[in-house]
């Protein structure tokens, strides 16, 4: 059974019509007129399809089909980032309702029901908090949440959702363990490796966890000219040491990890003062979360035999920690499988970047699947993924579909 | 022959009382009320000494012994920086004050003329040049420059000089050539090595040069999760590396050299997105012109190395060069043993810090005698050198006086 490559370009083109914004790209964000113009149109893809589509509390789109056994899920978001391209997101979506398409198409039907989910603030453009609204379905956003968190100009979220003017019905969905069986997403993948060496497509491993702080390293301000060199506590000394031991820590992962020394700045930052203060913004990303943890040991106590060496003194903030959620790893070799099937180069790797899929993951089994971005482009209005790429994700998707359905069948 | 150390002590303590800003320290610039107040009463110290004071062209104090052979000067500056010191500048002028004093009290009378010097603006608060005034004697201040050159109210220097409201009597003093046969400044040292290694005195080798440029590296601004570590062009590694080799350079100079990255900035500046540029701003500084221009080089070098190594583009701006000046080494000689005369421990070392003597020594025989500074402190209201520190650094000058007196005679 084959996805219809046409009709997901045909489609995915008629979404990136909705929510263009005139300086390039589009800025299509949650519970404005165009996600309102979007959902309406996928809705109507889904009533095609043969499901029933609804809005939920939190404005997601769900295009529930037909059974009353916990669902087979597949979707993403319909929000972009300002001046974003036009696959990050509605890939999943219209890869989504192709599946329910191909399936009803071929007279196929799933022991299950199949749903097709389309997010409604993924990007975290409104109130500043990503991968928001896909918490209602794991009870993760209670009516007092929704109460009190606010957009930029003081609307909350519940006002945001009631002001919205969507023609759809509004319904509430049953409790995650009673409606969901698996979730499936369809993804680009954001960065450049699959298109870097040439590979079509990668089974996602995990959401990479994310370990953020600032270190400060403390010396001592003084005359640039004056002071010996054997006499200076340059606090960017320290700080610039560390920028490369960070580097080498994350190399010496082999993959496994990636660190990034985002911002620095030094005071008082004169020509002729030595700096007495150095600050550095550290980030450290990885699909392990054991790794991550090892990793953020290994810059603390990189950091402070720096500080030793260099006759400093050094402080961490404390880190901001979000945890790597692993992904289901049977799901993991249904898609590798039917990339080989297919003759198609496929890779396992882990999501670098953030997405609904991990609020799910630690309730259900959930799987994403990755097709190459062009240049590794993303959030900009260049992004780009070959068309073939892009049927051939939707085929590994739908390709999952089934065989989860096989599957899954006896266990839950 | 003995300089009067509580004589010295007590007329810093005079000087110190003019020009008090209420935040701390002194606040005593050129051309001001202030000034004009210290140079009457240091003028009064003049006509006690055997000197007749009058002010220049660009509102130097001179006092000037008999005789009319060109004359041994010693001196310094009577500005001071905002809120700085009571010894920097002071401590060179009372110092030669005291050394006629010494000469008049003993009855000596030396072969040549005298002449004590009081330069009006060295710390460059006024019109954003160092050591401005003292270029009138060489005759590097041409009338067209006093009259483009202006303040930050839109002054000039001219119309500053024409407008200060000082009763002493103006004159101009003969060109350089037939007005001075060499120059001394006794001066605080400003850093903090005579103090920390226990020291009493030096004798200056030279006024450093500094060079400074900016160094850019630019790389590839990208995602700090999607980017793989082994396809990053992260402008801050090429920049930290530099730092770090920057120092390696100027500590191997052994003393010879120092260097400071006073400034560095990354672009975007965000948390998880890898610099696609990073700026350095690099000062060098030697006594030794070879080894300052060796070690811009040297930087120039590194920084291509590791811009290939980082995969990276660097690019420097033009280098703003100010040449090394050696000083006298009789003087050097003279100074020294009048240090060890006196049992103290004196060395050699060049000044890091640029003084009004670096003008007057492509010129004529110049030579500058540092005593400790408390901890290295300067420019602020706690610097401090012990009285008996005082004491000596102007019997060292008088040494030097009463040697250079001896030694020139025949020469010029």
């Amino acid at each position: 059974m084959r996805v219809n490559a046409d009709r997901l370009n045909r489609r995915l083109e008629q979404l990136a019509s909705i929510g263009r914004d005139p300086r390039g790209g589009m800025s299509r964000f949650a519970f404005t007129p165009a996600h309102a113009e979007a959902c309406t149109l996928v809705a109507g893809w889904m009533r095609e399809a043969g499901l029933d589509p609804f809005v939920d509390r939190a404005g997601n789109l769900i295009g529930l089909g037909p059974g009353d056994r916990p669902a087979l899920a597949a979707g993403s978001h319909l929000d972009t980032v300002p001046m974003g391209g036009r696959f990050d997101g509605a890939l999943g979506v219209v890869g989504a309702v192709e599946c329910a398409q191909a399936l009803r198409d071929a007279g196929v039907k799933l022991r299950r029901p199949f749903v097709a989910l389309a997010f409604a603030d993924e990007e975290g453009n409104t109130f500043g908090t990503g991968c928001l609204t896909s918490r209602s379905l794991t009870g993760e956003l209670p009516d007092e949440h929704m109460q009190t968190i606010r957009d930029r100009d003081g609307r909350t979220l519940a006002d945001r959702i009631a002001a919205w003017d969507c023609p759809l019905p509004r319904r509430t969905p049953p409790a995650l363990g009673a409606f969901l069986a698996a979730y499936l997403e369809l993804h680009i993948e954001q960065g450049s490796r699959l298109h870097a060496e040439g590979l079509d497509a990668a089974a996602v491993t995990a959401i990479a966890g994310i370990s953020r702080t600032t270190v400060i390293f403390t010396g001592r301000a003084n005359h640039g000219g004056t002071t010996p060199m054997a006499m200076r506590h340059d606090a960017l000394w320290g700080a610039s040491a560390l920028v490369l031991e960070v580097r080498r820590l994350a190399l010496a992962s082999a993959g496994g990890a990636v660190a990034t020394v985002g911002r620095i700045e030094v005071e008082p930052g004169s020509t002729n003062v030595i700096p007495g203060l150095a600050r550095l913004r550290v980030e450290l990303r990885s699909g392990d979360e054991d790794r991550l943890t090892g990793l953020r040991g290994e810059v603390e106590q990189a950091a402070m035999l720096l500080a030793h060496e260099y006759r400093l003194e050094v402080r961490f903030d404390p880190w901001d920690h979000m945890s790597a959620v692993p992904l289901d790893t049977r799901i993991q070799t249904m898609a590798l499988d039917s990339a080989s099937r297919q003759g198609v180069r496929a890779i396992s790797m882990p999501s670098w970047a953030g997405h609904d899929a991990k609020n799910l993951a630690p309730h259900l089994p959930v799987g994403m699947i990755f097709v190459p971005s062009r240049d590794g482009i993303s959030h900009a209005p260049d992004e780009f993924t070959d068309p073939a790429h892009l049927a051939l994700g939707a085929q590994i998707l739908l390709d999952v579909v089934l065989q989860l359905d096989q599957h899954l069948a006896s266990n839950i």
